[in-house]
């Protein structure tokens, strides 16, 4: 039998996924499960994007052009100027989600054993995107105490080497939910000036700002318009995850080209996803100011509730759907297991995703977890009482 | 401004896309351009499927399973066991296109500087999946004079050394049209064994086999089980490319298991093509039996007429819709651009992709053209009178 390749081998399974077969267990045992695990929005998708889709006449389903459909990067600018974003259809490449934005800019931007750094807790999956073109991402440590913002930017300053190649932000955070401020980016522009770097920015969560905090986007900072590479994506923006529809937007024109020829190597992007999300462009504001509004109180509920329980810390944060929350305990990921496989309440249980997958050095994700709030406020009442209960029982309790 | 990576300015863009600037000016110019040069069918997509899709009720669109519906899964299954292949669902990951297939697949099975064996012309697209993987594609030439059948098998033992990793069949092949044997598949499997090679089978025009052809699938090959990748696509088989929806099929476990965390990292398929592809495996024979005859009559019109201009030669295919064309010509990049830039016939011309894009070796395509017979018969006979209009007074012409 034929072996698989290096990389292959040592493509990482996230510690959450290995949770997997211990909820279905919890399932099968007729167990009812919370899941603040995933970023899955139970919110509805907006109905007239769908009835446009559905009206839509197709004769031939066909390759749409490699960037994506052009009247819908034309309106997509048109979204981006109403966010303050300057950017012409011609810098924009649709993409299958931003999964595949963020595996076009690695690829075309970081040679072998360059290195990208990026502010610790982290999203997950950069580190696949960064394992195939054998880029090393190097950490930032920001701290819960803070609410995780932005890292001293000395801390950034003295993790430079001749290798380090790019920034990156994901902003609003996830996993942390963090909103970096105007103030904050622009001393990660100086920075990236500074040592001309690419800086990337991931901003798929720049609806979701709550407190009366505005998005500043990357795009928005002067003096690095070559370096800035946006990735973006509809799936939270209007509940749309399965249209697989992002882009990536750049005004740097040799990494536009190199994007556009990996593009053009795996044909297009999903014709039904982009006359969705052409449509979706036109969803009222109140769609908008009532989802916002449901988040903000389901946050309320989740923040109050864990920090009214002994032990426990949640900073509150001001975007996305994520929080990182300090627990009283040896191991998150025995603890979430165990969850899982040994404890209920009343037939309940509640999952949470390990944070010692957030972090580069799991060590420093042992005592928390990422709870997201994308349920309605009645099931994360439940969650949290089980939480509660759980801490009272649960063997590695630490104080 | 920051350098982009080396893989990033290497990444190759295709002789065809090369010439897209000079359709876009001839069109400008008011000419009709036969488009030859492009995989794209004018079929109708099933309309049921269609029907489907726009009738099926979405609330929330979420991801979906990393490997896909399992329900489509389950289907798919059954569609493959009716063209006997013999697959579970769990040995199937939906991809977004083949493209992703290709792509899991190259990067989980080859190593950098790892060989993969691919019969010469072929799909042009597989080196930008190599290049990403730092593979090297090692070419074993066929031959326009028995229409491009396979290699003796020796070449293929002549040309294997320590680092080769795979063997790629196109089947049928794109750009030939030819259709692989089951005799000459074995060949394959026993070189596969002999030597423990993974076997890679792009079969995206499994349904399009004529003149009483049935296709042989490398699934149905026994011995090289734990060797054998079905890479697969709806995009030809229900004229549906911009559904974006193909499959990765691996009875290998480790090679299935690294695929699943690369899937995993782009969290799901396309949702809305899945519902549309399940729904299509119910398209009935009729269908099918409509398109093959209308493909069959094409390709009859385009390789009779082709092959009374004199000069020209081209094999008569008995898969996909592709054939590559011998021509009395300098330079097929320099032909087919002239055909746009200085050619017209009563304000027409027609479009063919040089072969030079599908040899390793650029020279080995400069007397030859694919041409693709996704057009009606009328627009094929108008295309054809302008080749031969075109070479006879083609400064370039060589006898």
């Amino acid at each position: 039998m034929p072996q698989i390749s290096k990389k292959g081998a040592e493509l990482p399974a996230s510690a959450i996924r290995k949770l997997v077969p211990y909820a279905d267990a919890a399932k099968a045992k007729g167990i009812k499960i919370y899941h603040l695990n995933i970023g899955q929005p139970d919110i509805e998708t907006p109905k007239g994007a769908l009835e446009t889709l559905s009206k839509t006449p197709v004769n031939v389903l066909e390759y749409s052009h490699s960037a994506g459909i052009m009247s819908y990067r034309k309106k997509l600018a048109g979204y981006y100027a109403k966010n303050n974003i300057n950017v012409s259809p011609e810098e924009i490449i649709i993409t299958c989600g931003g999964s595949e934005a963020l595996q076009f800019a690695f690829t075309v931007c970081l040679n072998p054993g360059e290195e990208i750094l990026i502010p610790e807790p982290y999203y997950t999956n950069y580190n696949t995107f960064a394992n195939i073109c054998n880029a090393v991402i190097k950490t930032i440590p920001s701290s819960i105490k803070d609410g995780f913002a932005l890292p001293p930017i000395e801390e950034f300053e003295k993790a430079i080497t001749p290798k380090t190649r790019a920034i990156m932000i994901c902003n609003p955070n996830n996993p942390t939910g963090y909103l970096y401020s105007k103030e904050e980016l622009q001393k990660v522009a100086e920075i990236v000036k500074k040592h001309d770097l690419f800086l990337f920015a991931d901003e798929v969560y720049r609806e979701f700002c709550y407190d009366g905090h505005e998005h500043f986007s990357v795009m928005q900072l002067e003096g690095i318009e070559q370096n800035t590479i946006l990735l973006d994506s509809v799936s939270k923006r209007y509940s749309a995850c399965g249209a697989r529809i992002g882009c990536l937007i750049t005004k740097n024109k040799e990494v536009f080209g190199a994007a556009m020829r990996m593009a053009q190597a795996r044909l297009s992007p999903p014709t039904f996803g982009q006359i969705f999300s052409e449509a979706a462009i036109d969803t009222p504001q109140e769609y908008f100011d009532a989802v916002i509004k449901e988040y903000v109180t389901r946050r309320n509920v989740l923040v109050e509730g864990i920090n009214k329980i002994p032990g426990c810390f949640c900073p509150n944060p001001k975007g996305a759907f994520y929080a990182i929350v300090e627990l009283p305990i040896d191991d998150s990921d025995r603890f979430c297991q165990w969850l899982l496989e040994e404890f209920n309440y009343n037939g309940e249980t509640v999952m949470f995703a390990p944070a010692t997958g957030f972090y580069a050095d799991p060590e420093k994700g042992r005592h928390q977890v990422r709870a997201t709030y994308c349920l309605n406020t009645n099931a994360l009442r439940s969650a949290i009482k089980c939480l509660e209960e759980a801490l009272k029982v649960y063997p590695g309790r630490t104080k």
